[in-house]
C-alpha cells in the first residue's frame, strides 16, 4: 500500500474512522462513542485529533485526503450543513472550512447518505457498476445516487433525498414539511410508530406483550415476532415493503439505474418486507416488469440487500478523495 | 450556415420536419398530417420522403443527422419501441434501423418528451442551463431529464418516465399498471375525465352546459370556464397543480436540478393550476422552500413555463445529431 485515504462517519452516536487502501481494503479503524450532547467543538475536536491518530500510525504510507460522512444536508457551494437533526448546532457554521484549518489538509464533506451508496458501489452491492440508487432505513431514511461512478449531487448537493418521496401524499406527517414521505412508513422510527399502532388497535397481542416485557419496541423485536409469524408484526413491515415499493418504482421510473440498493439498520428485515416491496414495484414501474429479473434480459434491473453495513459509509467517504484526485 | 441538422416530430397526428442551423435556428419546415391508421409502413414512407425533400432543398449546405422524436419507450440498446399507444403496430420493430436503411445516414431516435426536454435546454426555459427536468402534459403526461447538457437515458433508454411517479398511489388506475400515477391528474386526458366527474357530481352547472352546448368537454373549455371564475373548473385545475406539485417536489428531492419546465398542450392553462403548484412544491420540498426564489439565493431552484411550444421537440431532436457528433 502506498496511498491510503482516511474515511470518517460521523454519526450522532458513533464516530468510526477508517484508513482505507486504494483498492478498497480498510488497513485500520478508531471507533468512538460521540456524545453529541457534550457540543460542536469538543466532537469536531476528538474527530480531528482520531484522524491525527490514525493518520500517524500510516505514516509510512501517503495520505491521499480526508472524507467525512455527515449526517445532515450539505451545501456543497459552502461547506456548511443545512439541516442536521442529529447533530445540534452544527447548521450554519463552517464545518469544512474548520475541519481542514485544524487538520492543514484537504477535506471532503459529504451526506452520509450518499456515502454509503458510493460505498456500496465501489466494494459492495453495487461492485463494478457505474450508476447506482441506495435507500438507507435508519432512524430516518436517507438516499444516495450515484451517476457515471459519481455521487449526483445536483444544484447544491442536497440531491438524493429518497426518503422524502412520497408513499402516500395524504398520510402522516413528516418533519420535511410535506406528509406521507417514505421515511415515515419504512424507517427504525416508522416501524416503531406502525407497531405502536397495531398495540394500541388493540389487536396486536404479541405486539403489546412485547411492548410489556421490554419497556419499548425496537424494529428488531417487531421483526423478530414478523419471523415467528405473528400477524400483526408482519402487517408493519408490509407496510414498509409497500411503501418503499413505491418510492423504488418512482426512482426507477425517473432513472432507469441498474441497480437500487436498501441498507441501513431496517434493512436487517429483508426477508420480512422484501416479498411486499418486490410485489409493488412489479406493479408500480413498468419499467422494472419489462427489465427486471423476470424479463429475461441478460442485465437486469435489480433491487438487493445493501452487502456492507456500516462499513459502507466510511469506505464511500475513502473514496470521495480518490475521486477528487 | 454550413451545417444543418433535422428534427423531426413524429407525433400521433402531425409530422413535422425542421431544417435547424447549429445556432438553434429553424431555417426550413415541412408539416404533414400523419395518419398513423393508415400503417407503420406508409408513415415510415412518407416521414423519410420528406426527409429527404428538406434535405434536397438545403443541398449547399452540411446535413451533420438526423433526428426523430417518438411518442413511445425506446429501448436505445435495440433502437426497437417497446410501448407506443400512439404508434400501433410500431412496437418490437427495428425503426432506427429501417430508417436508416432508407435514408442512408444515421440517425437519432429519441422519446418525444425528453426531446423536448432538450429542446428547451438548448433554446428555450432552460437556455444558458446543463441540467434541466422537463413535464410535458399532453394527451399523457411525458417526461425528460437532462443532465450536464445531455438527456439522461438510463439503462435502457427508458428514464424520465415522470408521467408515471405517484400523484396519489391509492389513485385512479394508470394504463403503466400502477395506481395515481401524475399522468392520471395532470394531462388533458385527465383534465377531460376530472371535469366530466364534476358534471356527473351535478355540481358543476357551467361545465355541464359546456358539454351539453360542444358535445365534449376539452382541457381548453374547462380552462375557459376557470378563467371565467366557475368554480368547479377551477377545482379541476387545482387538481392539476396540486398532482403536478407533488412529483416536481418528488423530483427536486431526488434530483436538486435548476430548473423544472411545465409544457405541451395544458401548461396553456399554466395560470389556472401553477398557483396551487407552487404551493404544493414549498410544502412538499424542503429543497426548494430551501433553494426557491423565496430564499433569497442568487441563482435560486425555479419552476416555470416552457417557452418553445411545438418547436421544442423538434429542435430537440435536431440537437441531437450536433451532440453526437
Amino acid at each position: 500500500m502506498a496511498y491510503f485515504a482516511l474515511g470518517v462517519d460521523l454519526g450522532g452516536t458513533n464516530l468510526r474512522i477508517a484508513a482505507v487502501s486504494e483498492s478498497g481494503e480498510i488497513v485500520d479503524v478508531i471507533s468512538t462513542a460521540t456524545d453529541v450532547k457534550r457540543g460542536r467543538d469538543v466532537v469536531i475536536s476528538e474527530m480531528t485529533e482520531a484522524i491525527q491518530t490514525l493518520a500517524g500510525r500510516l505514516k509510512a504510507h501517503t495520505l491521499t485526503g480526508v472524507g467525512i460522512g455527515v449526517p445532515g444536508i450539505i451545501d456543497m457551494s459552502t461547506g456548511m450543513l443545512r439541516k442536521s437533526p442529529n447533530l445540534p448546532g452544527w447548521e450554519e457554521y463552517p464545518v469544512r472550512e474548520e475541519i481542514e484549518r485544524r487538520l492543514g489538509s484537504r477535506v471532503v464533506l459529504e451526506n452520509d447518505a450518499n456515502a454509503a451508496a458510493l460505498g456500496e458501489l465501489w466494494m459492495g452491492a453495487g461492485k463494478g457498476a457505474q450508476d447506482l440508487c441506495m435507500f438507507t432505513l435508519g432512524t430516518g431514511v436517507g438516499g444516495g445516487i450515484v451517476l457515471n461512478g459519481q455521487i449526483w449531487r445536483g444544484m447544491t448537493g442536497m440531491a438524493g433525498e429518497l426518503g422524502h418521496t412520497p408513499a402516500d401524499p395524504n398520510g402522516h406527517p413528516c418533519g420535511c414539511g410535506s406528509r406521507g414521505c417514505v421515511e415515515q412508513y419504512a424507517s427504525a422510527t416508522a416501524v416503531k410508530r406502525l407497531a405502536m399502532e397495531a398495540v394500541a388497535s388493540g389487536k396486536a397481542p404479541e405486539l403489546a406483550a412485547a411492548l410489556k416485557r421490554d419497556g419499548e419496541l425496537s424494529s428488531k423485536a417487531v421483526f423478530e415476532l414478523a419471523k415467528r409469524g405473528d400477524g400483526a408484526a408482519q402487517k408493519v413491515f408490509d407496510t414498509v415493503g409497500e411503501s418503499l415499493g413505491i418510492s423504488i418504482a418512482a426512482a426507477i421510473n425517473t432513472l432507469n439505474l441498474p441497480i437500487y440498493v436498501v441498507g441501513g439498520g431496517v434493512s436487517a428485515a429483508w426477508d420480512a418486507f422484501s416479498p411486499k416491496m418486490f410485489e409493488t414495484v412489479k406493479q408500480r414501474s413498468f419499467i422494472y416488469a419489462a427489465t427486471g429479473p423476470e424479463s429475461g434480459r441478460r442485465n437486469p434491473t435489480v433491487i438487493r440487500r445493501a452487502q456492507l453495513g456500516s462499513d459502507a459509509g466510511i469506505l464511500g467517504a475513502a473514496r470521495l478523495p480518490m475521486l477528487a484526485k
